[in-house]
């Protein structure tokens, strides 16, 4: 399976997210600014590869400190912590995972710093191994959703390349096959960035499940066609009240789904789920640049000095949400409630499946 | 304003939409297998400029004939309308113009082969002047549809670019603008061609109608931001029932529209009305190359060997069309009715708005 990121003692180790598919290059960032510069650059992207790649990147920076106090560390902790914080507004494992490395930092106060490095290097690995478990689990609840045979429609990259490994809605589709499946997938090609042509094409490419590329736009015709019977994507934070931030699209497909009487699924590790936000319209939305829409390899598609909007993601209301996929269980309508209860079971054991439907 | 398309002693003139909108470059067509190439590899293309340039091919092909005979010069006229119509399948307004060119071929099986030549010319440029006629009369019938401020989604080109002038769609938009419409247009990018991008934010751009393009996949979440308070696109066929056929992606905006209680409407010439086809299911959908979907200015987007879907249209069923606007007046549900009564006021005068609601 692609390393999408990797700890290495050069520094993280990062696939380049913006070379496929034509080009597998990797790249070491040799500190934490350069994790931070390759969050914000898109080189590694995806809710929970951001938040486990912060996390190394905080370990980093605590390794690098020349620092021999702890109340020198102290201050160096907080700047690494506020650079990787401050790359990219609307996925919360990000704040998650700062807030984690925050929380062993703190329950160190008393170590020595030899001692402080080794456990946040420890702990940002952990997190990559639960990231990889958290998928599997998430495709073992859900793959019972996917249909026995037909399309499956996906948009942006929610696979391997967006996690650790495995993926979260590619996740689920990868334990759907294995378990005997016969899905094809369409892939959204996603504009601006084109994950879905890029990133999802490629992974599944790889691994050998037949996989369509249409244009985002194409979404509707292939469902009033009857080619997809069911919608699975991903999560960039999933408030309270079970709506849903992902890839800008993501709510064009859903209202679609709607139309044609289409499953549409979310999953999403929980720490995707934020609930100390209630709602969907508390999500701060990030803008992305200009150029994303008005370049494409280099070249200029739109005439000089046009308008362009380019918000890097929407918010699904969670009534056109059928069920929220967590390695916890999953969540189904009324969301205030379920995702409550998944609250509540805590950390269960992964081998268990947890239908939290009240 | 920009000449789209234009007949001269040259040959046929068009302005290549393949090269827009950072270079403005002029082709001469100078024979009629030149048209068919140019109509095929779109740089003409919008069904009502696609008709005219057929019509002006048909006319070519004819005066640069060395038949001296009626017989000779009919067999030749086969053969250029044959090749012609060959070049794409979906907008009707092609076989329009070429059975138009036919029937004037026809009635003039007496005449010597110098008139018929000189007819079939002013036959083309006549339809050229009607066409321009016939957008600014549905720019005067649709004005008033259009919200009197705010912002006004359009899929694909439906613009000058896409006719002898003035355009469908955006002459509904011109018309409000010239009316004293505060519009903003949101410019859906149109995937895979970008019609949107390059050719309609062009063309406003030079008009100074405030625009803005997004990705297709942005056009629910500006809905759902409220920022959409209509909907006009374009058509490359209209069935008897209403189902309209037009730039693949039409369908997904439709149902957003729906969604959001934001009235859909569509503008076409009558050339484009398909009496003779039923209802959508019967429009035949053209595919395109794979390449238009893997590359992109040349670079690669897709991973080698992967599937693409690249059909060029889509149909929208006529319960998502809120209003029909051509040259003769506004049709309105029930379509197969309200189509029938603009069919039977046939050519009426210009000046006059036919309301056609059954």
């Amino acid at each position: 399976m692609v390393k999408t990121l990797e700890w290495t003692d050069a520094g993280v180790r990062f696939i380049d997210q913006t070379r496929l598919p034509t080009e597998e290059i990797y790249v070491t960032c040799g500190d934490y600014r350069e994790v931070a510069i390759a969050i914000r650059d898109m080189i590694v992207r995806g809710a929970p590869a951001i938040g486990v790649a912060a996390a190394m990147g905080v370990a980093l920076g605590v390794r690098d400190s020349k620092a021999t106090s702890r109340s020198a560390l102290q201050v160096e902790f907080n700047e690494i912590c506020n650079t990787l914080a401050a790359t990219r507004p609307t996925a919360v494992n990000l704040f998650w995972a700062i807030r984690r490395m925050r929380d062993r930092f703190e329950q160190l106060a008393s170590s020595p710093v030899e001692s402080v490095k080794r456990a946040l290097i420890e702990e940002a690995q952990h997190m990559y191994l639960a990231d990889i478990a958290a998928c599997e689990a998430m495709g073992r609840h859900g793959a019972v959703l996917m249909p026995s045979s037909g399309g499956v429609l996906t948009h942006c990259n929610a696979g391997a390349l967006a996690t650790c490994g495995y993926g979260t809605a590619l996740g689920v589709i990868r334990a759907a096959v294995e378990a005997g499946k016969k899905i094809h997938v369409f892939a959204d090609e996603t504009r601006p960035f084109l994950q879905g042509s890029r990133l999802t094409a490629w992974e599944l490419n790889k691994d050998g499940i037949p996989t369509t590329v249409i244009a985002d736009n194409m979404a509707g015709a292939m469902m009033k066609q009857g080619k997809i019977g069911a919608v699975v994507v991903g999560a960039d934070r999933i408030a309270a009240n079970g709506d849903v931030a992902n890839k800008i699209g993501t709510y064009t497909v859903a209202v679609l789904a709607k139309e044609h009487g289409i499953p549409f699924y979310v999953a999403a590790p929980w720490s995707t789920i934020d609930l100390a936000t209630p709602d969907g319209d508390r999500i701060p939305i990030e803008q992305r640049s200009a150029r994303e829409m008005t370049h494409m390899a280099g070249k200029q598609i739109t005439p000089d000095g046009i308008r362009v909007e380019n918000p890097a993601f929407d918010v699904t209301p969670h009534r056109y949400v059928a069920a929220i996929i967590t390695e916890r269980g999953i969540a189904k309508s009324p969301y205030a409630e379920s995702l409550q209860v998944l609250a509540a079971a805590g950390a269960i054991p992964e081998q268990q499946t947890a239908i939290a439907t009240p």
